[in-house]
């Protein structure tokens, strides 16, 4: 099975403190990696947990507070000092552009590398990236600024092939079966696909909900999902600072995912106040039972309980 | 006498490597604290280094390049956050400003303090800022954007007050006769000040030679400073990539501290493909003895040697 995790590089808010970086993750779907948010220092993370800058294709910016992006243009210069050529694709609001454009200017930077910059499409659902692994779709989240947030789903795999059926199917016939053909025999006799293979595994998939107000809303869209990250920024006793900022508190962060009945919830982006993440995660569990508090560097499988 | 001293945060080119930062250093005279240059990473090595930032008053950006003030923004924002009253003034070439104000916009952040955005004068020998310490001036130099140095100033202290004259001077009139005044004795008779006092200390000087290519004009305006710090991204062998690149090599800073007669000078901007600075160093001392490598966090006084 394909490799599927995420590594959070930064599980802190705006304020850094205690060791916690601002936001940033790196998905790894069989070595292709796709980044989500990118704050300050995110490149000098990524060389110390020995994460391959070059196998970076897609970059999803969630919205434009500093510790979400201001790390994209370092990382992006990078990229081109060290000789990329392959194009490198950027999604995020729409100021994005201008931020990056404006900066590029600044610096008389040409590019060695095509990066296309795509405004993600502000509705829940909508997709904003597809490749041959996976899709990725945007959800609207409630915070001070267009925020979105993104849930990579894996592409169904191909059908696998019963041990029974292996030994009658010839060998050159092997992936047009494992696409769902029937199969024809000698004698002129023909085997359903359904005789000879098993359905593909479930398409695992990973949401992450960047800075949020506490929105039911975004339920219908996380059904099922295998793992949830969702920001966790206050316990329940700032409930109200975490209304008046528009973020969450841990509990309401599981009561999302107690609601879309995920399969995991990861918690991020804690408060610098809070010097343990152990109040936090014990409200959160207390509400939904699987939950983790994401640390610097963590690695993250995904997919379900048993795959893990 | 006051504290005059240079912390060098980061000491690499651009393209991180190896434990080098980008460029960032922080002038401490008398506990008020001048940044130079903030590349990414800054506010975060100023924590692990104990400095305090909301003792930052002035901000020196040299060019727009990234690895000298992508660290600029979470900065803002991190004084900002941390309730930050007091004026801040930052200096820089004329596009920082729409990058700074674009980002802003951005973010739809609206700074607790006022921050005042001036450009820097592109000449050699104008005054960048003053305030009752010292005197910033600007230093053209020559890069593939519009690059700028900066030399910091003391100004001249007082008089200091000859052991024998101590006791006939009445209290109230110290300060005075420090400042110049001479001294009128009960009997009618004139002391005139130099035989009360001695000149003050000699004011000490640091100048910051950024990204530059080798520019032998710039040792007119250096002359006599104690402390250089002269960008060496390359040694000798590289000399031509130096100039292709408008950098220096560290025998061309060490000449640029030798003709200009400078107390001593600092190297900095290596090049990521020195493991060891040694090269660098060993060639800058064969023409200028007095030379020194910077280091992550350095702390290099500033002044003449005896009062070092």
């Amino acid at each position: 099975m394909m490799k599927f995790e995420v590594t959070t590089i930064g599980t802190g808010a705006a304020l850094p403190a205690r060791g916690r970086l601002p936001s940033a993750q790196v998905v790894n779907l069989g070595d292709r990696l796709y980044m989500i948010d990118c704050g300050e220092g995110t490149q000098e993370q990524m060389r110390r947990n020995g994460i391959r800058m070059q196998c970076l294709e897609h970059i999803f910016i969630s919205h434009m507070h500093g510790d979400h992006y201001l790390g994209l243009m370092g990382l992006l210069s990078t990229l081109h000092l060290l000789g990329r050529t392959d194009a490198l694709y950027v999604y995020g609001p729409e100021p994005l552009g201008e931020v990056i454009h404006v900066q590029l200017r600044a610096s008389q930077t040409y590019l060695r590398y095509p990066l296309h910059i795509r405004i993600t499409p502000f509705a829940s659902g909508e997709v904003v990236m597809e490749d041959e692994r996976l899709v990725v779709t945007s959800l609207v989240l409630q915070h001070r600024i267009p925020s979105t947030g993104f849930i990579l789903r894996e592409k169904p795999g191909m059908r696998k092939l019963k041990r029974s059926s292996v030994d009658i199917i010839p060998h050159y016939l092997r992936t047009a079966v494992k696409a769902g053909a029937d199969l024809d025999l000698p004698d002129g006799s023909r085997v359903p696909n359904e005789d000879l293979t098993d359905p593909p595994m479930e398409p695992r998939s990973y949401a992450y909900c960047s800075d949020t107000s506490y929105t039911p809303a975004l339920v219908q869209h996380l059904i099922g999902v295998d793992l949830l990250y969702h920001e966790s920024t206050f316990t329940e006793l700032l409930a109200d600072k975490a209304k008046e900022t528009m973020h969450s508190t841990a509990a309401q962060a599981a009561m999302i995912a107690r609601d879309a009945r995920v399969g995991q919830l990861l918690l991020g982006h804690f408060s610098s106040r809070y010097k343990s993440v152990e109040p936090l995660l014990s409200e959160a569990a207390a509400v939904f039972p699987n939950t983790i508090a994401s640390e610097e560097g963590g690695v993250y499988p995904i997919g379900p309980p048993t795959s893990v």
